[in-house]
């Protein structure tokens, strides 16, 4: 990609979740995650048109507490199973901390949304969503 | 996000695929988007251990060709139906222009791994690979 800002990455908006460090995050779905605000930049408004409550969506954030240079990890830090890739895990450790996420928005306060079960912890930059397909 | 380098996403390899201009792209999956080839960078070839023929994945591009200030777009380009924002559609003009694909991988061989249906276009930088959950 160019030297230039097209490859940095913009914060949309900032989760906002009981989850105040990595190892309280679930790390996969289905896991307990609770629910969690998605605080979306004001500048951003008219980006969210169409997003109510009941919307499945995918959100995606950038998982700033990862270690980037991890390229081999334990699935679910289980120790037990091999050393596996981590393009075929969802390890939050890997070369770009992109996490995944699939939601439901409950409750949209402005350019607030309120979603289900989200494993990020409080903090974590929201970079981008997506209407779940 | 900080000011320094941690905020910009790298790519980790690019796809060939007989799709040269955007306008050749399915809006949607299961529009008949071709096979493709994703060439990862040696440097990852660790990341990919453990991505086998068959496995099913979700592959994150950096839509390259993107216009990153659109907030409002037609769905699906259609303009008999309402703008919206473009956080409802999967449309590839977004202040991040990260693409979402999920596809299975129908062969390896090295770093370069095959996958079928792919709607981007050759030469777009491939940023993640994650398991399908």
């Amino acid at each position: 990609m160019p030297g230039n800002d097209d490859d940095r990455v913009l914060a949309i908006g900032v989760v906002e979740s009981p989850l105040r460090h990595r190892t309280d995050a679930p790390r996969q779905p289905g896991e307990g995650a609770p629910a969690a605000w998605l605080a979306i930049d004001p500048t951003y408004a008219d980006a969210l048109d169409g997003l109510e409550p009941g919307t499945r969506i995918v959100v995606l954030t950038w998982l700033h507490l990862a270690d980037r240079s991890t390229l081999l990890v334990y699935p679910r830090d289980d120790r037990s199973r091999p050393l596996t890739g981590v393009f075929a895990t969802r390890s939050p450790d890997r070369p770009n901390p992109i996490g995944l996420h699939t939601v439901t928005v409950l409750e949209r306060d402005g350019c607030r949304l309120r979603v289900d079960a989200l494993e990020a912890v409080d903090g974590t930059p929201v970079v981008d969503l997506k209407i779940a397909i």
